[in-house]
């Protein structure tokens, strides 16, 4: 079986910022950053995310399976239900409408074995939502294959970064393609290891 | 008289870092990116620079005319000599070479009126070369006109971040152009406000 695609989705600032806090919600992003993440989500099996950006994101998640990163969940819980454990979820187009029920799993994975789970499930194309403690433990950990950063012309100063870790994660990519969003200049970036 | 320009310039990894350390020097930035800056500079009258910029590259940057903030400056200590104070120095293509010495200059903007200083120098167009607290302050300070953003295809994980700040700094930029240097994809963004 070929190994899953591991896809990074972010949208940054000029400063490299995902966020002023913890907190901030990505009203901030631009409109076509929005459609391109929606389409992109649409071909994915799955996203995996920290359990503080799913909160501040429930209902547009809810309706895609979901491993949610969180250092408390002491073993792999499935809140979802109707579906048989184990079964390969196809990819969904329209979330939750259809019947399809999407699955939730939290995931701590100093305790359960993300690899696997992702391999019992047969997720072959999994996006990588954030944040910057998620993006991390991905690049850290070989689950970051491609990432799609779209740079948002505007400046915070300071706030979150893509990346939160507290040892050097030196890593190559190569850019793959560009394309300028809107007229101010958002612009999506493809990379790939 | 034309108000100055003021352009930074600034190579960062794809997670907004110009530097692992306020030592590191800038060995891992692409030899396009280091072509472009020194064009650019060509083309300014002066840079604006940290204290910590200047130490890490002292020898390129002594052929120039610099103006280093530094909070120990208690005034406006002036280190070159062979000009006339306040007279104008036009554009230098080849720095020291020809007979032209430029003018180093360390100011403490607390202490002294930098715009002030850049007016009775005559200074036109002046490059801001960083570091992070110096980005800070002409952001903070309406001395950032135009950014020249490098992004090299690198990700450091952590390190120092585009501005140093402790408090937000949010400003609109508007994409003028891109240009993609190398095969492995350093690409140069060019900003205005």
């Amino acid at each position: 079986m070929a190994r899953p695609i591991y896809i990074a989705i972010a949208a940054v600032t000029l400063d490299g910022k995902i966020a002023k806090t913890k907190s901030h919600m990505s009203t901030w992003t631009s409109k076509e950053d929005k459609l391109f993440m929606r389409a992109l989500l649409n071909k994915c099996d799955a996203i995996i995310v920290g359990n503080n950006t799913y909160k501040t994101a429930i209902k547009p998640l809810s309706k895609r399976n979901c491993i949610v990163l969180s250092r408390s969940a002491n073993k792999l819980i499935s809140k979802s239900s109707g579906l048989t454990r184990g079964v390969y979820s196809p990819p969904f187009k329209g979330g939750a409408r259809g019947g399809y029920k999407p699955r939730l799993e939290y995931c701590n994975p100093k305790k359960s074995d993300l690899k696997k789970l992702i391999r019992d499930r047969g997720y072959k194309r999994i996006a990588i939502l954030g944040g910057a403690q998620t993006y991390a433990y991905c690049l850290k950990n070989n689950l970051l294959d491609e990432l799609y950063l779209t740079i948002e012309p505007i400046v915070f100063g300071k706030g979150i970064n893509l990346f939160e870790s507290r040892k050097f994660l030196e890593q190559k990519f190569k850019l793959d393609s560009i394309k300028k969003l809107n007229r101010q200049g958002s612009l999506l970036l493809h990379y790939k290891k």
